[in-house]
């Protein structure tokens, strides 16, 4: 962290700012420029904690030369981190399908669902128990009855299940039946839920919110992270900006951005982000062209009869045919996908 | 609701679409255009509940007339609700202040911050016990400790207390000691507890979502009010915007659009929307200028020590000021507020 | 488009605005709902002009049923427009590939550039000329001479030109030497700029705002091809959003969103999006994969030692396996583009 | 300006660094962290010109220390500018009010409002002849002749003229009938039109762009300063988000945030903002609580009956009570303002 003093500043004010730097066990290096004094810290920033030394006297603002987030980036950890989850590899060279309805709800549409993406080349079931739906006379999902036939599912087709988490007593209950924990966007900040998460070690799959940076959504996965669970699958799902002909507008740029920063595996969520199925097959594609680890994709045996999402969901056909592309671009861009249809 | 039929729609594909809203009972009315045939749905639209019309063949879109949310909509209640909490009425002609600091750090600070906000005029302490921190290494709040202080700090002052929940065991724990909960911005769409507020009765102040809309607030207040808690106090408190002058972009015009829309008080935090403690001023008087029902405000006796968000709390001193400059902005728009300095 | 009337507007409110609506040549539909009555309105509704309905006395608000945009819309014309730009078509099954630096330098630059971009598959040849840059002390690029230079470039390689045009007297001067004009994102809403390059008939480069939507950006089209031009290829750049990693954020949705809503092409340029080079190839290929009919691609020589945005220029090497790797998701998708490296 | 260095940068690439940049003639100070090299830059940045330091080897980043705008930064002149518009001062205790139709429409309109506005305390009347507006079908402003209109209401009520210049046509004929320049936020990065409002040395109302950082605002300030006319009055009128509630967002903070950053005026356009003129009241007399130096708002005798943006129009009788709420507000914040109803 650099700070930078104001244009006339004292030299007693320095030497304050500088006492106090060196107080908390850091060293500081002054660098006097033409307008302004610079003062450099060295050593580990978190000594810092909440000091606010931008209050002092002299200081104009505080300059962070590194970012915040340790575990979650490269310079803790070069080589990307290549996540096992019950035999699947996430962030290696094969590509992650995972595919679903927005909403478990009931026997027949789930283990339909499942057996039509599993066909598709898909490795993992998802499907909402426990949905936080905007409008509160909306479906809100089957909780732990969902669960188990999530459960149930798995065990006809094999797949693995990723269900979203939305509060402690979620966790306690879905660890019984998932394979992967699902934070969702509205919890990307919920710092209490992911610390619980961090204490379960299961891996979890990790969405950004739609109004978190890259940079603030590293310092979120820090939550988990600090907790001791290095499990964390990163999930770009849209963020908010001033279009409105989608649901959100997909930061497609997030993937290689991640890939930059972060050692983390990241994949993409096309059907939150579009809101409507027309534009999936596209942001699906692009996204595997960019770089992505995988998808998750809503996918529903009858799109016009889901009890939520409905537009947003594509049917097996649509879904199969997706796969197939995917496999195809997985070789240009030097991964792997096995489509099979 | 309005469902507007693509430009070469068939008469079957229209009839198909009116039998199926006729089956929910509702009726429908249409209408021919020369480019478009559109179909108005009569009676109440929560009957469609998740039928997926724009699914539906021939449909292109769904276009919403009404708002969906209802209780907290001015057609529900055309007059302004005035709420009581504790003897101190909030949305009437008398202006609210709520005023402390970020966070409870100690009985000494809790102690002289409200003492000196007393003075000043303010009505409510506020101080938070319970912190989520966007760093996991930052200061995490004193949790019931914190909430006994404020307690305390009341008893000596006479001022009633408000701090924020962050989950349902909070809300347990805090009910025993404050007179009104707050919903921070991270847990606006944070339904479950949503839900947990609404069936408490006690008032809540509620702040919309850095990413909300002014609509999916009030559709988001509903889930409080569905379950019987009307007491719901709106709190602006800026969004993200790609400006970063500002920690978040204060939407003034919030204020006249929700006394427009609703019938529910809103007031303005201009400490978190700044970020700064050197704009709060200007901000918290553009507040109660656009006709605000009062402020919560970050004050502490010693800013510069502060354990959490230091840049943007005032000290006693500018914050009497603020106070006496409110009661004189006050009068001009008719409301009023006794400055005690 | 359909007037929505306040919930307790009266019937002599109603039937004022319908005489209004009737004396402009348009006829009304009246629908009641259980709580507002909405007025459909049946006819071209620009001859409604600016006749300000929203004023009228029991008017809630006017709700849009269809884009305001006619030309460029699928209404209009719903087959794809293939656009012939002497002798190279874009739009069709063919992509086209743009690529050069961003401000013409010296001969030797653009020479090289060319030379290089060609080899790998480039149709086109881009450079600034007209440089506006943000920074008043900043390099402002070489004019008419610049535009020389190019036309030397396409002597030597045969590939065509495109040049940014940013005043009514630039167009009269780079009409001479370019191939199609290009209108950058600056200029999106320069009305007066836009009607001269609709009176040329010369394709054009028709880039968006950072701050346009895309129905923004189709009513902007609108303004040239409404002066007789539709020669028009759209070009997404990214938007202003909240996130600062990369310069803006590509809308990469616009890409499917444009197909679905307008018969025009639309090409994306990744490096003003972007940035940055290193995240150009991902962005890239997402494009391609997205469905995009082409890119527009910096390229220097040495990027290192360019004069204007150095930082999202590629090298040749770069840009030549970039264009195999685009080679191969073209045929994925059905489109086709000749690498010649 | 610091140039950070990678992680593991090299020595040899630091000397590198450091030469180039003193053969630039600047100078450099190294420090040496626990992670990182941070290379201090010491002297006038502007040297740099475009040398592309980011590019070279080793190096991560580039942080910039103080703001690149210089003219128009309050380290250049700290003291507030006050601007003498023909014995109008803006900047100093006087607000200014700036009133009038959106668009010049015809005699006995801009007449009728520029006596009302007078008499209630304007000293400016805005008009505008050159529209550009979104649509290419809608009203486009009546050019010299609306000038000669505003120049002939000028005569009659001794009100100074503003208007808004869209082209370099537009400035010079405008230029024989105005007393300020308007630059609409359209153009804001309109260099060539700016460096011409720059060589005219008249005063100009400088609006904000959409998309437009307060720091990339100033920066534009700085090409019409650069040229020698320091008579720029900044206009803040709203930026673009994700809420459309109304028009644009007023960003309220640039007021306090422009204060403290510039010596430039700052006025607020609140009718821009909002869209809807139910709001312009509220946003108006936020704006002058917040410390603005004015205001320029949108009159029409007869809203209902205007050519352009009719909805967000006052009628004479509510911009009078308008006005002598201003004065109140006014008193409070220590300025002063003579209402004259």
């Amino acid at each position: 962290m650099v700070i930078v003093m104001k244009p006339n500043s004292k030299e007693s004010e320095i030497k304050e700012v500088s006492k106090v730097v060196g107080s908390l066990g850091l060293r500081v290096h002054i660098s006097q420029g033409t307008e302004r004094t610079i003062i450099g810290i060295i050593g580990d920033k978190r000594r810092l904690g909440d000091v606010p030394l931008e209050l002092m006297s002299g200081v104009e603002k505080l300059v962070h030369i590194s970012e915040s987030y340790k575990l979650s980036g490269k310079t803790f950890k070069p080589e990307p981190s290549v996540i096992d989850v019950n035999g699947v590899k996430i962030g290696g060279k094969e590509l992650v399908m995972m595919a679903g309805p927005c909403a478990v709800e009931n026997r027949e549409q789930i283990l339909e669902t499942a057996k039509a993406v599993k066909k598709s080349g898909a490795q993992f079931l998802r499907g909402g128990a426990f949905k936080p739906r905007t409008s509160p006379y909306a479906f809100q999902g089957l909780e732990e009855e969902g669960l188990k036939l999530l459960a149930e599912a798995k065990e006809a087709t094999g797949l693995l299940v990723v269900s979203e988490v939305t509060s402690e007593r979620a966790v306690e209950i879905a660890d019984k039946y998932v394979d992967m924990f699902q934070i969702g966007a509205r919890n990307v900040q919920n710092f209490q839920l992911l610390r619980e998460i961090g204490r379960s070690k299961k891996p979890v799959l990790f969405k950004r919110g739609t109004a978190t940076t890259i940079s603030e959504w590293l310092n979120a996965a820090e939550y988990i992270m600090n907790e001791g669970n290095y499990n964390v699958i990163l999930c770009e799902r849209g963020i908010r900006t001033f279009e409105t002909a989608t649901r959100n507008t997909l930061d497609i740029s997030a993937v290689p951005v991640v890939k930059n920063l972060s050692h983390l595996p990241i994949i993409v969520d096309p059907s939150h982000a579009a809101g409507k199925s027309v534009y999936i097959d596209a942001l699906s594609k692009a996204a595997i062209a960019a770089g992505a680890d995988g998808l998750i994709v809503e996918v529903h045996p009858q799109p016009k009869k889901a009890l939520s999402d409905a537009a947003q969901q594509l049917s097996p056909d649509v879904f199969n045919q997706l796969c197939k592309d995917i496999e195809g671009i997985a070789k240009i861009v030097e991964r792997e996908f096995k489509y099979g249809g």
